[in-house]
Parts: structure tokens; C-alpha cells; sequence
């Protein structure tokens, strides 16, 4: 029976499938995102996530925020293609259970996914943010064209997907793609996950700030003034106005930290053998104070071949990227 | 014409494709065998390697020992399915090109497929000598039923191969698990590769020779009689059997040897997330001795989600493996 694809009420059901939700479970905050077929982001809201550590707090602030964005098109949650959620740990995409969150207390085996499923009525799917980054960039940013892809995250944790041959890398337990716990330097600076001298306590957010203060103690300007300015807090995107205000200190604390990048990528280079690397993440966009140390150190450190076969560019969705990789994501595992 | 399928040369061709020949280029020896389609070696033949250090000395010498072994079962080079061969160093597999070759000089950009293809008159593939354990382990050994499997081969270079759903990662170019030149250790000892503190600078052979002389600085008996019956040479063969015989300080050797290599694999295990890890080569042989210290490290020092998933195996197929994978390359590569 042809005629029923146009009865009004399916001709309303397809309207309303058109609709996708994405939401950017960061450390600092939360993001939601009404998402359209061609990956552009129609309305979005923003939430502190500090708020909401506790797992129950965060479904019901993400039911609010769904809700309360569908609602600016006339539909409910139950009319969505879906809901995608990015979540700052290692999670299991096949049963939808968030493990563990890096960086944000309280989450251990959360069934996020049936949770939402429940209180939303509509389809989720769960996914660490790092893989839903590589997938937003591969789909609709710097990556499209890749075949071996590499996404990495640059925050106060960093964090890293697979994408190859169009398909994300999810390894036997969906945790593939961490190269932030990749140790580099054996004798080096404790991580947060308990050992020494991982890519993340060389390059997060903390060894970041750790490396400024010693840049301030040797008379880092104009970053010392801006520290004092903000009684002390020194945080990435301060160094970042410090080194373009031509602070030669604060310069080479960016310096060190493409080095170091640079290192623990030559090891990823090896090991996989990419096509291109896609560095999005906040701290990212000191881009243009760290990109060209991080590319020389990482030529001089790779082995030759892979090294010239790889690409390293900046992520180009900017924070969009979590929202319309979680789309994405529904996309590909809901349809 | 469907009786032309039961001529007596249709029959005899026939049975002459039953059979495929592997070679296993390594530091040392070259083993070439012929291999039946159950994976079993009917035939094997061993040619020290130093010998052909010249690529086309090593192509002579290759077509020497399949014509003689073919011969053996009545059939001709150009009756074979095919001939593999697994190289040391970075290969591409697709042009049949071997970039270089570690630890055996005079190696660059061979093409060595299309060689050894007009010598023999035959199909040939190549391919990473660990891609080649992996891919053989995986088919016939204790790889059996992995699907994102890990292959290690211990020797004079630590090598990698990553198998995922059945199918070889090569990478852009075809480097694809080279874990043996990841940094773990920055300040580390200098590499043959030119950086400092790999994973192959810290428990390839070289690294073990160290290890050794140190323990028999400090008294270790009997691996300094040992050592002295060599004339001061020492290899880890001789570090294993001084263990056995209860030298404690040959014993810390493959203590420490496992903890580097467990340290190693942990960094694996996070980025790849493996659901097994095969590993092979000679210094394998060692298992005994390192392989607690090993388990203990990666349970230690890797993510606990993936840590769980994983299960460290030695490879079942000891020094066949190499011949065998490359059986299984032709198979796979040419049909």
C-alpha cells in the first residue's frame, strides 16, 4: 500500500526522523546538539558538568536538554533519530555501559545507554569522545578522505581514536585508541592513571600548567602578569596569550610541548602506520604555537616511511566535533 | 568441457598447486619449505644468511633452494600456488617491495617480488617477517580463534604484526606494528634506529648481551663460566640455560626482561586493545623465566578494561611459524 508513505502523520514520523541529537560529555562541560542529516548543528545548549558527577544527576540533566531542544522544533525525544553520547572514558558501545570516566568521579559500569533509552524513549548509542571526534572530522572535517585515520584529543586528558577503513577500531573491549596512556618516558612525571611518564602526564592540561609556573619562576612575561592577574590560577589558554604577546618563555613552553607530542606520535606513526592524524581538543587551538615543533620532532623520530606517508592536521570542526560525531555515531550503529 | 577437469595433466597440475613454499628470511639463517595445504612442512631447507647480504645474491640463493626442494616432490618452481617470503623490515606488499631491511645492510627499495617472480616463473608475495608469524599463528597456531590479535617476535629486533577479524593492519604504507621502535623510556640507551629508549633498545638481544655482562660483573655463576668457555661472547641462549641451572642473577636478568617488555605491551594493550597476544621468535624460548614478570607488569601497568580482555600466549609453532605464514600469505595474497 503505496499511498500510506504519504498519509500526513508518516510524512510528520519522516520529518521528524530527520533529527538527531548529540551530546559532549566533557570534563568542564556538557553539550547538546540538534543535529540535521548534513551534520550541521541547528540548536545547542551548554552545561556545566561539574554539577552533575553523580551518573543519575547527568541522565536527568540530559533528558532536560533533550527534551528541551526538541522541543524548539515542534518535536518530543521519541520522534529523534536517536541520541549519541560521547563520554570521556572507556566504554563498552556494544552494551552501552560506561566503565570508568578519566577525570570525572563517581562513574563505574553506568548502563548509560538503557538509562536513556528509558527515560527518552528514543534510540541511544554510547561511544568514548575521542573515537566520536575521529568519526565527526573523518565524516565532515580534516579527515574526510583518510583511509588509516588517527584522531587525537588534546585536553586535560588525551585521548585518541582508530578510524580505518571507514570504520572505527574499537579493539576487544572497546577501549582502542587510548594513546594517552601510552608510557614515553619510564623515569617520568606520575599520570593520573597511576603510572609514570604516560603521553598524558607529558602533554595534559596539568603538565602544561606545571611547565608555565617554571617558565613564570624564570621571569615568563607577560604570562607572570597575567597569572597574578587571575590570583595564581594559571590554565593552557593563558600560556597560549603569554607566547602571541611574544613571551619568548611562554613560546618554549609550547615548544616542548610539540616535542613531546611529537614522540609520543612517531611511536603511534610506527605502530599504526596512519594516513593522517587529526588533532582537535581545546588545547588544540595553540595550534599554530606548537604544530611546527611537533611536525619536525615527529619526521626525526618516525621511521621514514610511515613518516612520510602521514598527514597531521588540525581537527577543523572545532567543539562541534563531539555534538556531530555523536551523530554520527547514531548514524552508523542505529541508522 | 567438463571431463577436460579429469585429464591426467589437468590432475597432475592439479596436484602440483597442492603445494606452496615459504621463506623465512631472518638475521641469521634463511629456512625455505614447502608446505602442504594443511599448513604441515613436507620439506624444509636452512641457509645462513650472512652469506647474501646483496639482494641478488639472496635471490640466486632463494631459487636455488625452492628449485632443489621442489624437485624433491617431482613438480617444477612454476608448478607451485606460490612462493612467500617474510623479510625483516618495512615491506611493501602491494608492489612486493622491501624499503629496508634491520639488521642487514645493503637493503633499499628491492623489488623483490618482481625478481624473484621472473627467476621462478611463479607467483610470489612478501610481506614483514612478524606479520608473517602473526598471520601463521593466528591460521595455525596459538592464534587460533583471536579476532584482534597481536603477534611479537623476540630476536635481534623486537617486530610486530596487528591481525584484526581475520585480516593483516598494513597501514598506509605497509608498517603497520612496528611496536619494536616505540619510546617507552625517553632518556633511555640509543637505538639502532637512532632514537633513544625503544622498546627494542631495552630487551632485543643486544639489550639482554648487557644485561648479561653486568650480571657477570656482579658474580653470576654459572653464567660467567659459561661466558668464559665462549671466549667472552655471550648470547641470551647461554643467559636461559645459566637461569635454568639456578643463577639468580641470570634469573634478574629475565626478570627485568619481562617487566621492560610487560611495559611495552601495556602501551599496546592500550592503543590496540587486543583480545590475545601471540609472541614468537627466539628469545621466546626464554618463556619460563619471563613470562610471570611479563603477565605481572601488563595487569600493572596497562587500563584494567583492556588488561582483563587480553590473554599473553607463547607461539605454538616455534621456528616454522615463519615458513608457515608465508604459506598462508600466498594463500591469502594470490589464492
Amino acid at each position: 500500500m503505496v499511498y500510506r508513505l504519504w498519509t500526513p502523520r508518516h510524512w510528520l514520523t519522516m520529518r521528524a526522523r530527520r533529527w538527531t541529537v548529540g551530546v559532549d560529555f566533557g570534563g568542564t562541560n556538557i553539550k547538546v546538539g540538534l543535529v540535521d542529516p548534513r551534520g550541521r548543528i541547528a540548536r545547542s545548549r551548554v552545561v556545566p558538568s561539574r554539577r552533575f558527577g553523580r551518573p543519575d544527576a547527568f541522565i536527568e540533566a540530559i533528558s532536560n536538554a533533550v527534551g528541551s531542544i526538541t522541543g524548539t522544533v515542534g518535536i518530543r525525544p521519541a520522534q529523534l533519530r536517536g541520541v549519541g553520547v560521547g563520554a570521556p572514558g572507556t566504554v563498552d558501545v556494544q552494551h552501552g555501559v560506561v566503565h570508568a570516566c578519566v577525570n570525572v568521579a563517581g562513574w563505574h559500569d553506568v548502563p548509560l545507554r538503557r538509562h536513556l533509552e528509558r527515560r527518552l524513549r528514543c534510540r541511544c548509542a554510547v561511544d568514548n569522545d575521542a573515537n566520536l571526534l575521529t568519526l565527526g572530522e573523518w565524516r565532515f572535517g580534516s579527515g574526510r578522505g583518510a583511509t588509516q585515520l588517527v584522531g587525537v584529543t588534546l585536553g586535560t586528558g588525551i585521548g585518541g581514536g582508530l578510524l580505518f577503513d571507514g570504520r572505527l577500531v574499537r579493539g576487544a573491549s572497546g577501549s582502542a585508541g587510548e594513546i594517552g596512556h601510552m608510557v614515553i618516558d619510564r623515569r617520568g612525571p606520575r599520570c593520573g592513571c597511576g603510572r609514570r611518564g604516560c603521553l598524558e602526564a607529558l602533554v595534559g592540561t596539568a603538565a602544561i600548567v606545571r611547565m608555565a609556573r617554571r617558565a613564570i619562576r624564570r621571569g615568563a612575561e607577560p604570562l607572570g602578569t597575567l597569572a597574578r592577574e587571575a590570583q595564581g590560577c594559571v590554565v593552557p589558554r593563558m600560556v597560549g596569550r603569554a607566547a602571541r604577546a611574544g613571551d619568548r618563555l611562554a613560546r618554549e613552553v609550547w615548544e616542548k610541548f610539540g616535542r613531546r607530542l611529537g614522540i609520543g606520535l612517531a611511536n603511534v606513526v610506527n605502530v599504526v602506520n596512519p594516513d593522517r592524524i587529526v588533532i582537535g581538543g581545546g588545547v588544540a587551538n595553540n595550534w599554530a604555537l606548537f604544530a611546527p615543533a611537533l611536525r619536525r620532532t615527529l619526521r626525526a623520530e618516525a621511521f621514514e616511511v610511515p613518516a612520510r606517508a602521514v598527514r597531521v592536521v588540525r581537527a577543523s570542526l572545532g567543539d562541534r566535533a563531539g555534538i556531530i560525531g555523536a551523530a554520527v555515531l547514531v548514524w552508523n550503529e542505529i541508522g
